[in-house]
């Protein structure tokens, strides 16, 4: 079986390895798809090196069919199709309170251990979640990050009939963006690249660039003056920082999908003055999964456009150095079946 | 009648003038006591000048009791012993979306109209909260402040035995304590003035200088590990802002109570990474008054001790210099009465 490998210093290396029998409550993939997450590129870009314990194989994006199953596990069969819910809290504690998704000791499986970009790859069966017979495998290495999506809108609470506003329509963006609408919420979108900007309106979003349109004003606007209901911050730049309390109305909610490294500067007069609230949101849970499935088996949004290129695993350095050099480029997969 | 007016560069007028009879749909009010609210401070130190129209009669922190009512008022009669919330929400639009207490267009009266720092003060009757007619009123005069710790506490949903950490022990701080407490909450206040440690420690709260107790540490200890369900940022300075996010536990709330007038650094990271909420909490509604005025009513709290000075209505002046130079004060009433 092909295995690649991120060495450091912007290289992944291929190689050859056989294929592992999965040891006991674990399950073996054979990976159909990965996608390139954000993550996965702040580790090639060397961002996460004292995390990743290199060489490793990354990748948590996937989809793919069980080709086997080790003692004792029941829920899965040799030849589903599947995607990993790529989270191990088996560290869990009390202190956790029951939130396992992001518990104190949650290993990130695809960072802190093993990913997907190879050819078999086995997990504990506990992170599996079954797809339909029917279910495109292509289209389902985007299950992962509309995970994310569905997490980042159930928890902004967005009922019908509400405006959400995305800042940044990158991938996540995007996926925030139509899971929004599937609540039945306006969407609007402030993005800045040309491309992606074309992009979503050829999805049928309204979208605004930042830089042309006073953003606040044009909200305000499209809601008589009632501002956002939700905001959600995917953009991860301080002008972002900066609008989002602007462009949110009286008890609006913030959620906070982006990652800022750093402590950022952010107007807590503002979340006084309207009430404000602010949501951090991170990874998923199991129902957030089984929505993100449900819309891609459904097939009724337009999943196969966001899909922007597909290379062959073996040319996984060539994918990560041209996904740099393509600001435009939305979502990057490797076709780990040759 | 004795009238009071702030003119500007912390100076307060003490006056006559002849009592006004109310409006229709005003009553007029004997008010009995004023409280120094910190906003009163403020505008005594000339920091919201351009908001206050001076000469004006400031003050919203009151009881009294109804000495004459309007045309048309059928809600108090001559004789009740009554507070008043201060929020005039007449100019409430649509885009408020119902939520009145924060309405765009609010006036604050004391603020942007005649507040109660004077004998008789003539207000709208739907600002009218009526007490028992045992209330003691120089407690009443709580109430305001009270409703406002009130108001803070039910946003944070918190629940029975639950544990919530307070930052700042300043009156406002104290109340939210006080009602913390009186959910059933685990409460642990983080203070740095040993006059008021004292005073906390003696009111039987759990209190803790950042000074010399890593506060992170010890609520851990007292929490098994969880860190606090819940946050009151009521300090209003930088080292409050870095550490309510290593405070707060997994999926902690933080209510910004403090006003921070300009955009300050926070750990967004901290929001995603433990999916904590922000949540701004400004002013009160009709139920967070009704609360307080049931806990003034009950009277189980050592509200009398949170008086720390009362003046006659008089000596306003000074009353707000002593203010300034007693760092260890809590509340200060002035006696209108006189």
């Amino acid at each position: 079986m092909i295995v690649t490998k991120y060495e450091g210093n912007k290289t992944f290396t291929v190689g050859e390895k056989a294929i592992e029998q999965p040891a006991s409550g674990e399950v073996q993939i054979k990976v159909a798809y990965c996608g390139i997450c954000g993550t996965d590129v702040h580790i090639y870009h060397g961002m996460m090196d004292k995390r990743v314990a290199m060489p490793q194989t990354i990748g948590h994006e996937m989809s793919g069919e069980i080709s086997a199953v080790g003692a004792g596990v029941t829920n899965v069969q040799v030849g589903d199709k599947v995607v990993v819910r790529p989270l191990d809290n088996r560290g869990e504690l009390p202190s956790d309170k029951g939130i396992s998704h992001i518990c104190k000791n949650l290993k990130f499986i695809g960072i802190d251990s093993p990913g997907a970009m190879q050819q078999y790859w086995n997990v504990p069966a506990f992170t599996i979640h079954k797809l339909k017979a029917s279910t495109d495998l292509k289209l389902a290495a985007l299950i992962e990050p509309l995970g994310v999506a569905c997490h980042d809108v159930r928890l902004s609470e967005l009922k019908e009939g509400e405006t959400a506003v995305v800042l940044g329509g990158g991938p996540i963006g995007m996926l925030v963006a139509f899971v929004a609408k599937s609540y039945g919420a306006q969407v609007i979108i402030s993005e800045v690249n040309p491309v992606r900007i074309a992009m979503a309106k050829s999805w049928g979003f309204d979208v605004v660039s930042p830089i042309d349109t006073d953003l606040v004003s044009y909200v305000e606007g499209k809601t008589d003056g009632k501002l956002a209901d939700v905001v959600f911050e995917v953009a991860g730049v301080q002008p972002a920082l900066d609008i989002m309390t602007e462009v949110a109305g009286i008890r609006g909610r913030i959620v906070m999908v982006a990652i800022h490294g750093e402590p950022k500067p952010v107007s807590l007069f503002k979340f006084f003055w309207k009430e404000l609230k602010l949501i951090g949101a991170r990874v998923y849970e199991p129902e957030d999964y089984e929505k993100a499935i449900d819309l891609v088996t459904k097939n009724e949004l337009p999943f196969e456009e966001l899909i922007t290129d597909v290379q062959p695993l073996t040319k996984i350095q060539n994918a990560f150095e041209q996904n740099d050099l393509n600001p435009n480029g939305m979502k990057v997969l490797l076709d780990c079946q040759n």
